[in-house]
This record gives C-alpha cells, sequence and structure tokens, in this order.
C-alpha cells in the first residue's frame, strides 16, 4: 500500500489563497504570487526532482468540491493529474472523464469513504491529498496524512484561507527533509501517528 | 554600522506565543514547545554556530516593553543579553542595571528614537529587534529591519500571538540560508529594502 501525501503552498503568515477567492481571482488576491516558486527562479535539477516527487507515485487524488468547481476550468482537456480525482462534496455529480487519464469522481459518503476509493484506485501507489485547505484539514485531523510536503513561499498575503486554522495542536510533525529556493523554502514532514491516530 | 536583525520562533500556523499570555504563562498555552529547540535536539555544532550568530555580534537590543514585564524576572539578575536593551514603552521608567553587561532603559519617543538609540550604542555592532510580535511589527513595517531570523518550530499551537498579521503584504523577503534540525527550521531572509523603505 502506497503512502497518502499532501502537498501544499502557504505564505509565511499561514495562507494558501489570498482574500476574496472567487471564479475570477481562484487564488485570491495576490495568491498567484504562491506557485510563483513552481515556475520561475528555483534551478531545473530541484524542479525536476521535485516534479518527480509530486506525481511520479501518485496512483489517485482527493480534493474539495470548491477547488474543482474553480479549477477544472483553468486545467483544461488534459489536466496535470493523470490519475482519478477523488472529489469530496455533499451534492452528487456525474463523473467527467478528461485525456491523460484524469477523472473527477464526485463522493458525497464523506473523507473516509473517499480515502478508501482512492486507496484502492492508487493500489500500490500513494495517494495525494490535494486541497483546498478545508479538505486538508479534516483529513490532518482524522490522522489519514502520512507526509506532508509544505511549500513556504517567501510571501506575506496578508489574509486569506489559513491552512492550520482548525487543525489540532497535538499534531506531531517530524522533520525529513528541507529546500531552500529563491521563491520557497521546501519542508517535508511526516506525520507521527501515534500522535493523532490514538 | 551594522545591521538591523530580528530573530523570532514561529510555530507552523504562524504563532509566536500560544493563546492566554500572562504572568503565569509567559509564552502562552503551549508556547514554551516553541523554544524546545534551543534546549535540546539539536547538534551542538548547530546550537553553537547559532548561538554564535545571535549574540556573537549584537551591540544593542530593542524590545516591547510587556515582553520586558514579563521576562524581567525569569531573565535574572544576569540576564542572556550582555548589551544595553531599548525599550519601547509609552510609560517613562527609570534604566534598570543587571550584571554582566545588560540593561534595560526605557524610551518613550517612539520606535525611531529607540533604533537611532540602539545603533549609536551598538556602533559597529548589530541591533537585534527581540520582539514581542508587535514590536517586530513595526519594525518590519517601517523597512526597518535588515535580517530576519525566522526558527519554524515544527509544532501547531492553533491560537495565540500571530507574528505576521498587520505585516505589510509588499515585504520583499530574500532567502539567504535554511537549516533543518528535528525541532526546528532555521531560516533566514534579507529584507529587500527596495519594497518597503519606498
Amino acid at each position: 500500500m502506497g503512502k497518502v501525501l499532501m502537498e501544499i503552498t502557504m505564505s509565511l503568515d499561514g495562507y494558501v489563497a489570498g482574500p476574496d477567492v472567487g471564479p475570477d481571482e481562484v487564488m485570491g488576491r495576490g495568491g498567484e504570487r504562491l506557485h510563483e516558486w513552481m515556475f520561475a527562479g528555483e534551478s531545473s535539477d530541484d524542479t525536476d526532482r521535485r516534479e518527480t516527487d509530486h506525481f511520479g507515485n501518485v496512483g489517485a487524488l482527493i480534493m474539495g468540491r470548491r477547488m474543482v468547481d474553480l479549477g477544472i476550468g483553468p486545467w483544461g482537456e488534459e489536466p496535470p493529474f493523470h490519475a482519478p480525482c477523488f472529489v469530496v462534496t455533499h451534492r452528487p455529480a456525474e463523473t467527467i472523464v478528461k485525456k491523460g487519464g484524469t477523472s473527477y469522481i464526485f463522493v458525497t459518503e464523506g473523507i473516509d469513504a473517499a480515502m478508501a476509493r482512492a486507496r484502492e484506485a492508487a493500489g500500490e501507489q500513494d495517494v495525494m491529498v490535494n486541497g483546498g485547505a478545508d479538505i486538508d484539514r479534516q483529513y490532518l485531523n482524522a490522522g489519514l496524512i502520512d507526509e506532508i510536503r509544505l511549500h513556504l513561499a517567501h510571501i506575506v498575503l496578508g489574509g486569506g484561507t489559513p491552512l492550520f486554522a482548525g487543525v489540532r495542536p497535538d499534531l506531531r510533525l517530524v522533520p525529513i527533509r528541507a529546500t531552500h529556493g529563491p521563491l520557497a523554502t521546501h519542508l517535508t514532514y511526516r506525520l507521527d501517528a501515534s500522535a493523532v491516530r490514538s
């Protein structure tokens, strides 16, 4: 069985999106600066390695409905996921199949059911919990994340969607790796299951 | 002229103290976990180097009144600063002289006056802006910090005193160094003066 990964980019003041997220500004005000590290400034070696880390062994993803509603347009007809995406939602919807192996499968039975289906689809590969912040928090609090890859962008957003608000304070993070790029610090933690699954 | 440094330890969710700071719990609820990296778990080499970084070339410090009111007891008769500490306050008070070179000098004319006096006292050495969060924010927003050493403890506090709330979002942080310890990641940034002093 693979691992359950969470990967997200956060500002120094703890936000994963700027203020006023909406269809016209899917990352919120100023929030597109969070992801600049993905596209520029980092050494290609590092980027290559991270891209491999990120998508290389991921066999299924989990996302929140709001994120998919906002992202499905920009992600286009051949989305970057190349794997089934299980969408946690209260509103049932038909599966949407895109090119390149990506499909959006809507799960209305809660986070545990979405995880069970993602694990089954992933088989020996990893499951990636891919946001938004609310879904990430729910999985963190349920003790279902094995490893978190936190990209800490060197910016201050001043407001927006906080990642860790409402996350249980007894969360135990064991550092595995830190690398420093010109636009972000890349931190990998293992979640200590003894703290969160008890 | 030396540099103006800021050094502070923050939780992953952005807090520099836990909830309910008071005389009986000077770091707030759970907040003492922030500073565990200073006392345990880090390799002695790293600790030595950081201690040297921290106090080696500091000729004067700046602190907020509340921090001094809470800290002056615990810091004792020979405080760890070994330099004059300029305390930004609205309430005038007599200078307090301790052993080992530490004195607490109360400045009522605002942050610029405190900086001028600290720079004068430090001469060629560095000035350290030493907290609390409110004083740190004021100096960050005034563009008076050259370098920030941010120790990111691998913990979630769930509430408390946020470091970056109210800091100007156009703050430009240029990474200099990142090291990873078992209890904290140590991040050093240069503040890009072109962004904050304009």
